[in-house]
């Protein structure tokens, strides 16, 4: 009986002359070339970053030797109406400008990618700026935008022969890791600091079949431990750095610019946490400017919590020349990182593409998220930094009210359930000072209320309601 | 500026010879055709459920007047790689067979549909069916099947003129009809029995914006309330005999369909709660055969906890002839409905297509829910019944090993992280009679582990787990 799927995730390239994909590991500081990694993925001769990059697409002069911009346009549109799996990967339909597998390897693909572009009509009214969009990559398969680079790095890891693979991480990467592992028949590791993790994070993790091992120590001290046992055992280890990650990661930056029919927006706002997602949506933009299929890049701008705020200083206070890490304290958990590891590559971002840093505080983050609820699109916590972000940067003029700007929001909102119950039943900023409390009370309009079981009462606040404006 | 998206969400059928869908709205007990429902959207003229019929099909012998089915399928595959919000839509893009909406009215979208159909090696084997697929509705916006249907009914409730939608409910159903209430500037009201519900189950919906009330009674309380505010006020019912939901959950039946390159699968198996959704996909499978793109249906079978069976022994029992309601208990909460609103559209399916029922334990849902997840596709425990229910339904040889079957999943993993959580830590059976251990120690082997932050603890955990099999 013929399979219902085109069961084949093969990303050889049928067309030959597109087969660009030769891709190389260049060190980002000291510029070494490696044909591979190390076990700890930095560089053997320095210790910094790897990335990957494609030495055929310099051989004609910035365009690259074969790829045609509007070949690649159009086939990458085709393949979205393709029953192949590997062509419904939002991501693996973008493998012209992506690492090759080997023939005979296969993709590990759960139909990430594609996500929603969508309007933000009311967000728009409140930031000011009339032509707002939101890229929704918590509309990926586990909830997060992790899972654009997973299926890439997992895929690699197991043509590898890697059995196992492994990160030490308290949410959304331990899930997305645990799933294409399982996916793609490997076994997964997951180390946690013992005590200071919220179970809710690792349900995904237990349920895609991790193992999970509970450290007595935090989360630097795993990251330690992790490092001593990928050199000892044959562990893939899938931590941020992993520049097979950001090479998916950047499809949701191609796959925006092509729901922008190729017109570049002129800002894209970015929450910033490990920067490993700036990093990898800047390096897009700039590649497609290189290989034509852009001719303008937007402004990529970079927003963080008040209490985790380590690019915004080191922007501000060194020039983006020395990272200064903090002791990091939000409740947008996924961005709550002091000693950002991808910090030089996104400073680079930044400065490529023209964007900036902006902070804010807890409450503004709790208020754009219920504002971008108000659409009709939820997200997590951190991804609201993006629109409240956006506010400061219209009010600064570096965002001009006819600019067209896109928030890239990276959660869905089912992460995180606990602090939207907070806000709006009031208690997430109880004892904050006075000056907050038109938010919170904003939010109180929103509390359940308690009723005896008549329609008298419920018409009754039906009409309560009519009264207030729904409009902010 | 020319804006991102094509923003019109006009479902206007651009070819005039494809446009067919005059419907009209009749009664599934008496026949009485009507033109528009009442508040209760019941009949009016005996008081059973409604369902939506497209008369000009039958115009030219079983085959659409002006349908070709493969005109058909080619347009639809097309839309996939269109750019206007109304073809990215898994519902609207097959709009030829859904109500038309009138002219100058815009579909309320949240790009809904386009779900994965998952292959599913482990669970397969585990089952004893080699073609094994999931067709994974979770996958939608706010995580569950009901954003298809919604995207529908929420549309014509703004065509009528509502500013209101309102439903009775404590889960799915009210976080899908907050998001696309707000998407389309509506206001949405949700009943809920006080003290009764969890909290989490509403973040969604408060963050959307939903007016929440917290009726003194219980469920049953609740709708009685509703049906009398929506007599009294103008508020649009969102409950899941609304039938134009309906005609939007059919389209997923389409999509599998078409994932399928339109060769049915022998199976299609749904976890049956309100019993809206398998009434729906059936009727899809009907329709589907009258207008020519498939030549055989698909066995529609429905699946239900032990503790929540009223079609099981609706069927067993009086051979579908009369309701048998329960008391419903079962911690998969998506389906604890013992008085389910559409048994009588679900038994004509079952007639209809030659599908069965079956009855699956806590614990056989549990042990389910876990084995899908190993194969790195999450889902809410309501949906692992289908899997359960396979397994049984093999064994009694209704699923033959050479028959290619489709489970359907109705909601996400994160919809019901606690019930994973539990599991894993093995508090979910403790008090269980000892023939459940077996599965409740295979939860345990993926329990986290408390280590000493060394490498060497790390490594012999990892040396330990090589030895446990990985494939149950």
């Amino acid at each position: 009986m013929r399979p219902l799927i085109e069961m084949t995730n093969q990303t050889t390239i049928l067309d030959p002359k597109l087969e660009q994909t030769v891709s190389q590991l260049r060190c980002i500081e000291c510029g070494a070339v490696h044909k591979s990694a190390s076990r700890t993925l930095r560089c053997p001769s320095c210790g910094d970053l790897l990335e990957i990059i494609y030495p055929a697409w310099k051989t004609s002069g910035g365009r690259a030797a074969g790829l045609n911009a509007s070949e690649l346009k159009a086939l990458w549109r085709q393949r979205r109406s393709s029953r192949a799996a590997v062509d419904q990967s939002g991501v693996w339909r973008f493998r012209e400008v992506l690492p090759a597998l080997a023939s005979g390897h296969e993709a590990i693909t759960l139909r990430e990618g594609n996500t929603p572009l969508y309007e933000m009509p009311r967000s728009a009214r409140i930031a000011g700026v009339p032509h707002l969009y939101a890229k929704h990559q918590g509309m990926n398969p586990t909830g997060s935008f992790k899972d654009t680079g997973m299926t890439v790095s997992a895929s690699f890891a197991r043509q590898e022969g890697f059995r196992w693979v492994a990160c030490a991480s308290t949410g959304n990467t331990s899930a997305s890791m645990a799933a294409y592992a399982a996916r793609g028949g490997m076994r997964s590791l997951v180390l946690i600091p013992d005590g200071k993790v919220s179970w809710g994070k690792l349900s995904q993790a237990l349920d895609y079949g991790a193992v999970t091992c509970q450290l007595k120590t935090d989360f630097d001290g795993c990251m330690r431990v992790l490092n001593e046992v990928v050199e000892r055992m044959p562990v893939y280890l899938l931590n941020s750095i992993n520049p097979y990650r950001l090479e998916g990661q950047k499809t949701a930056a191609i796959e925006l610019l092509e729901q922008c029919d190729w017109q570049s927006p002129d800002h894209v706002i970015v929450p910033g946490g490990n920067l490993g997602n700036s990093s990898a949506l800047g390096k897009a933009f700039l590649e497609m400017r290189e290989l034509g299929l852009i001719s303008r890049m937007p402004k990529l701008s970079v927003i963080q919590a008040e209490g985790a705020n380590p690019l915004v200083r080191t922007v501000r206070e060194t020039s983006g020349k020395r990272l200064i890490p903090v002791q990091a304290e939000t409740m947008a958990t996924a961005i709550r990182i002091g000693h950002p590891a991808s910090w030089k590559k996104a400073v680079r971002v930044l400065e490529a593409t023209g964007g900036t840093v902006e902070q804010v505080s807890e409450i503004e983050i709790a208020q754009a998220k219920a504002e971008i609820g108000a659409d009709g699109v939820g997200c997590e916590p951190a991804s609201a930094v993006t629109l409240a972000g956006l506010k400061k940067l219209v009010k600064q003029g570096f965002v001009k009210p006819s600019e067209t700007v896109v928030l890239v929001l990276t959660g869905h909102l089912l992460k995180d359930p606990e602090f939207t119950l907070k806000f709006h039943r009031g208690d997430l900023f109880s004892g904050t000072p006075l000056e907050s409390q038109a938010a919170i009370l904003a939010a109180h309009e929103r509390a359940p209320i308690v009723l005896d079981a008549s329609a008298d009462a419920v018409v009754k606040t039906l009409e309560q309601a009519e009264t207030l404006a729904d409009e902010p």
